[in-house]
């Protein structure tokens, strides 16, 4: 079987040798004569696959280590009765790491305590879903607003998740912002948090956008926080019409950063690996590499803490330990001070600095209590 | 024995209760009727310490838990016969530490490879003597300019030190400034870089600006980093012109600070510390407390790393676990996009987010090699 994958696919070569011989592509300038004569494709989002591509391959398997599914014309690999599979989730817990170390960060220099503050979520799937369930493990007040898995879940007599209206959500003390940008549909999101949405949102609120841009209004936004006078805690990872962005917006955010809130070595290797879980199922072949071996350990392998430290305090130092969001607000806002224009989001994007996910890293301490607020926040 | 102490200095009461009644003040409204029955003082940097606070009191000792002492009048003291210490040294190793941070960000976010290359410090004083020993520690080929310590070790012929001239250094990859701005004597630092100077400087080349503003020409500095196509790497903790910041300065160094790079938990410690031991041998009473019970355990206690980390990706990665300069990067930057006046400087010290010095950290790691560059630089 003849196997080509993108190159910066990790571990692909590792994961897949054993079921033929893997080539390994620039996915970028991939060309139909390149993969002609393969039996299996492996690709990220830089790569458009659909009959352009394809057309007179013996191609009977697509991996797209990938959560979005822009880049695959998934009709016509069923048309064609190739099989399709992407890595949905795989980077949520980097986006929930991502969440938990900007609430640090407004712990630690705004000293906002949230612990004990109403938490909304918006968006309950694979990320949303992994958020609430740390908040919760937390021993947060937290709820949800996702009308279209409340509906899911109503039909299926499912009733554990704290379903509440958007009207609610605006209410709370942290908003967690988890949902796509959609257009159609009974649930739009494009602009469902608008003027009236925002006009709900109490002082000293802190929003974060780890979403998609485009569900917040962001011209809506600026009018609050300038009535409010500041008073609202901003963490921004995607952007009203990203890849550009809002030179306004910018100013007001207090965490400002490129897109990459699900952007974790680990998030990567679960990518590939859920597509090779997907290949074993398709051709049937027992797996031979488990998710454990198949991901990086830490960078840091273990950290040990002192006991005294109060929970936010506590809660924050480890998380930035590990992963710090004013790290990448830092370059964020160094490279548009002297390179603002349209390619500086992808460019640092593109050359973003590899951090670890908290799992990776054990945690010690004398206190029974601290190990198990570290734990449900995702240690 | 009564002993008055601004209530910022931390210790103080534990250090010196057993000695007498302390009783703790607002040192920045401090009056001369407060001061009156006192017999020891003790001070930070917003107290003015002149014959207007101490005429008619009976100070016998006046303690300063700060390296500078331009809030002292020294002769008055002197004249009357009043002891006076301070703590020269106590932040060194806090600036070492960002130091070390600042190159791991460089390390990490521009690949800068440091640690074979040509290290040059300027002033070799507490902060610049700390810094040397961390570099010739880690084995790097580091050279020092300061020709009153090198005149002082000549007649006193010691040589152990590679003292080279103001041009050797120029010419280093890395330049890290310690040195004090002086406008007199036989070696003003005023302006002592200047255009000149910055000729001489290489393309790729990291300068790290942690001593007083000043000693750098920022207009030549902005000039050649337009010559140079932004090639230069710029750490910058100290500003000409501070608290006024150059907003175009601010737009070509990769990390900016507020004056921050001594600010550390334990360098306020050891202020009290010193101030404390210069109390002990003055009064001739035996020290109660040793150092190292007077210094606060950091909020990390300790961390584990991983083997096959590369050097420079080892140190910056352990480095930012404990102080991440882009941390307060972020938050200076964000806080002069929104507002650029002159207290934001001041308000950003302040309002400073406590850290701890990498030494207050133990390190564990199968690799010896891994330790011994650790320990070296300050863990
Ligand atoms: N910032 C990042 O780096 C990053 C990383 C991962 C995912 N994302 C984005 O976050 C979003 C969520 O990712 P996911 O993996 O959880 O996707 P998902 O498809 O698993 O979940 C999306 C959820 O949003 C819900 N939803 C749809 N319309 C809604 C509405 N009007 N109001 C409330 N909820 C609504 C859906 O019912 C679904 O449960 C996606 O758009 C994804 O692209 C961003
Ligand atoms: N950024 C910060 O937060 C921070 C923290 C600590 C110290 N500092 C500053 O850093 C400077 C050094 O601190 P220190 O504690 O080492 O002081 P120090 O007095 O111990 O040492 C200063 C050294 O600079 C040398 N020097 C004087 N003129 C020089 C010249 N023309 N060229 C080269 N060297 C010269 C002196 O000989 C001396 O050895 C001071 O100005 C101090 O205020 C800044």
């Amino acid at each position: 079987m003849k196997i080509i994958a993108d190159e910066n696919m990790p571990n692909v070569t590792k994961l897949f040798s054993a079921f033929g011989e893997v080539e390994l592509v620039n996915g970028r300038t991939l060309t139909k004569e390149q993969v002609k004569d393969a039996d299996v494709l492996l690709v990220r989002s830089v790569t458009k696959v659909s009959s352009e591509l394809l057309k007179g391959s013996r191609v009977r398997f697509v991996g797209s280590a990938t959560i979005g599914v822009d880049h695959i014309d998934t009709e016509y690999l069923a048309e064609q009765g190739i099989a399709f599979s992407s890595a949905p989730g795989c980077n949520a817990d980097a986006v929930a790491d991502y969440v938990f170390s900007g609430l640090g960060f407004l712990a630690l220099t705004k000293n906002l305590r949230w612990l004990n503050k109403k938490i909304g979520v918006i968006g309950y799937g694979n990320v949303g879903k992994t958020v609430f369930d740390r908040f919760a493990a937390l021993g947060c007040d937290v709820c949800v607003y996702d009308p279209i898995k409340q509906a899911e879940y109503a039909s299926q007599n499912k009733d554990s998740v704290p379903f509440v209206s958007l009207a609610s959500i605006m209410a709370c003390d942290v908003i967690s912002l988890h949902a796509p940008l959609t257009k159609e549909g009974d649930y739009p999101t494009i602009g469902m948090i608008g003027k009236g949405q925002l006009q709900q949102v109490k002082a000293g609120t802190a929003i974060i956008s780890a979403g998609r841009g485009g569900v917040i209004d962001e011209s809506a936004l600026r009018e609050l926080y300038k009535e409010r006078r500041g008073d609202l805690h901003l963490v921004w990872d995607v952007w009203q019409g990203e890849p550009e962005l809002d030179l306004e917006t910018l100013s007001i955010v207090d965490i400002a950063t490129p897109h990459i809130a699900g952007y974790s070595k680990q998030g990567r290797e679960k990518g590939t690996w859920m597509v090779y879980q997907a290949f074993c199922q398709y051709f049937n072949i027992d797996k031979q590499v488990s998710l454990r071996d198949a991901i990086s350990p830490g960078r840091l392998r273990a950290l040990s803490l002192q006991e005294e430290l109060e929970e936010e305090e506590l809660l924050a130092r480890t998380a930035h330990a590990i992963y710090d969001v004013a790290r990448d607000d830092s370059r964020l806002r160094f490279n548009y001070r002297r390179y603002a224009d349209k390619a500086t989001f992808d460019w640092l994007r593109k050359h973003y600095v590899e951090r670890d996910e908290f799992a990776t890293c054990a945690v010690e301490s004398s206190s029974q209590q601290a190990l198990i607020k570290l734990k449900a926040m995702g240690f």
